[in-house]
């Protein structure tokens, strides 16, 4: 049976580009993906998909167009669908991401940030 | 607007029950849950849903049918639907779930364990 377990250090300790999303895991049509920020991401917003950010390790903020949200170690946000926002890493920060398989990063947006095409770790 | 961060040690830090998993978050249809486990859990499978066990704080096991898979801190596995697992706990542990709203905690069986209604927490 394939059944087997994932260290997220250990997967962490393998990426070592900021805004590159890996995928880690997948169920349900949902995807387990690990990222390592550092900066200034653009403003999006995801039309049809709600997306769950959680802080492994570091710290970073998500700015809405109302307000920014700092987030810690151990602390997750959902953003809902439709909702713009810009994650902000001013140290480098691990991140993981629950979201629809289908969801592009750069969301709404197509530019030098966008990823087409995500590979496993 | 409503995005509002979750401490997970501040959630879990308001459980005192074991094996009763609470809602911490909804996405895409799939809900975060936080439960707390010591002891043993019962022979189960999920018909239709995967699901997601990371563990939060401490440590334990899920027995298969054909081997066990222990599970430490930052650790995940993904459970795949119809296969039968046992979560095993010697001592207390945290975990975090993710999986389809409808998820039922003991899957294909109704017993003492089951619950029929998840509080938010």
């Amino acid at each position: 049976m394939h059944v087997n377990k994932v260290s997220l250090s250990e997967k962490f300790s393998r990426i070592t580009e900021y805004w590159k999303p890996y995928i880690a895991g997948e169920l349900n049509g949902q995807m387990v993906k690990l990222d390592k920020l550092k900066g200034e991401f653009v403003w999006h917003q995801h039309e049809d998909e709600d997306e769950l950010f959680l802080v492994f390790k570091g710290r970073f903020c998500i700015e809405f167009r109302d307000k920014t949200v700092w987030l810690e170690e151990g602390e997750f946000i959902v953003v809902p669908r439709g909702v713009e926002h810009k994650p902000v890493a001013k140290e480098e920060c691990w991140i993981v991401l629950f979201e629809p398989a289908s969801t592009r990063n750069t969301g709404n947006v197509d530019n030098q940030m966008t990823l087409h095409h995500l590979e496993r770790i």
